[in-house]
């Protein structure tokens, strides 16, 4: 297909098309004439996840590259090429070392991992998985503006996204090769996002509801 | 006790306290002297509130100040103040009435409320709440990337969030009298999001691990 079509297609405006071209976000097309390029499939399906990664969850260009080449990275197995791509997504700020806070996130994530049978990419790992971080720069909030944040308070959260992990990942295996695979992973962990924040605040105004109503 | 251990105790700056309190996000202390004013256990809560939706949430002030009036607001009763405080949280862009796909993203809303049972803040109330927005929004993105956002497929993260909910609400119950009790329900909306998703990406890390992983 050509631009027009691609462009059409995927819903993306063609003058975006060309930067992420520029960019590398997009294989160059096949070219045809000296203005003219053809696209295929592969394009269209390529500039879905590039659309959802930057337009839709607001990733920088920069990360969206680095998570990109992950995914074309054929020295790397499917789970690797996952781990690898979702590792290049911005996680929030980093733990801050100086703070005394950060170390009790630190021992309470190791706990609460201890407590799910997890160990991806916690501490003694180096350098520890990105989402780690996320975890204990969380926790350490919470535990320095000293609401409720202990392993055992965080179990249930980790029990339900255990089981939503099973979920996910039933998804992604209704695509057929590994290329598509580990591409529709790394779309699902962004777009799913605000769903499950969304379901989560209107599941606590039923329970709310349900517990304080009664007007 | 006096401004300055009022910072010490919340590790907030003095220059920020005094950014709050002319903006009418803390109460003013109980004036001593024409220069010093004494604070109370209630504006060091009050301030933990607000650092979180501020400095960790990263919710605009103006924002912050909403969701402050509602917590206080006498006419309202427990229930009523929680939902309208988590009404006034920032909820990504509204839906996007243009494109057909913010349609199906409603339908589907919709239907997927009705296989929870839930029937809170959905498209027939006016207005609809924001949580629903979200979702709508959520679901048309993921509709017109052609990724996976049935009513079926959505319905376990429903699930799973509504039992997260009943986890959720217990942890606010610990606090003793209802004004603490809304406090800490915003407070925690707020403050789990991230634990909730970079658990998801630990969780889908192992999942992977075990289905795709084993070179």
């Amino acid at each position: 297909m050509r631009l027009a079509e691609l462009s059409e297609r995927s819903g993306v405006t063609t003058a975006t098309i060309k930067y992420y071209l520029r960019e590398g976000l997009l294989h160059p097309g096949r070219r045809v004439t000296a203005t003219q390029s053809e696209y295929d499939e592969e394009h269209l399906r390529r500039l879905r996840l590039v659309r959802a990664l930057i337009q839709v969850g607001r990733i920088p260009v920069a990360s969206a590259r680095e998570v990109l080449a992950a995914l074309q990275d054929e020295d790397l197995d499917r789970n690797e090429r996952l781990g690898t791509a979702v590792w290049a997504l911005p996680h929030g700020p980093a733990p801050d070392e100086n703070d005394p806070a950060t170390e009790v996130g630190r021992r309470t994530a190791d706990a609460l991992m201890d407590r799910l049978g997890w160990s991806y990419g916690r501490a003694c790992e180096t350098p520890p998985a990105p989402a780690y971080g996320m975890l204990v720069t969380a926790i350490a909030a919470l535990h320095r503006l000293g609401y409720p944040c202990s392993a055992e308070d965080l179990e249930p959260f980790g029990r339900a996204l255990e089981l939503l992990a099973v979920t996910d990942l039933d998804l992604v295996e209704r695509y057929r090769t590994p290329e598509e695979q580990v591409e529709a992973a790394v779309a699902l962990t962004v777009l799913y996002e605000p769903v499950l924040l969304s379901l989560r605040r209107l599941a606590e105004a039923e329970e709310s509801r349900r517990r304080f109503g009664g007007r």
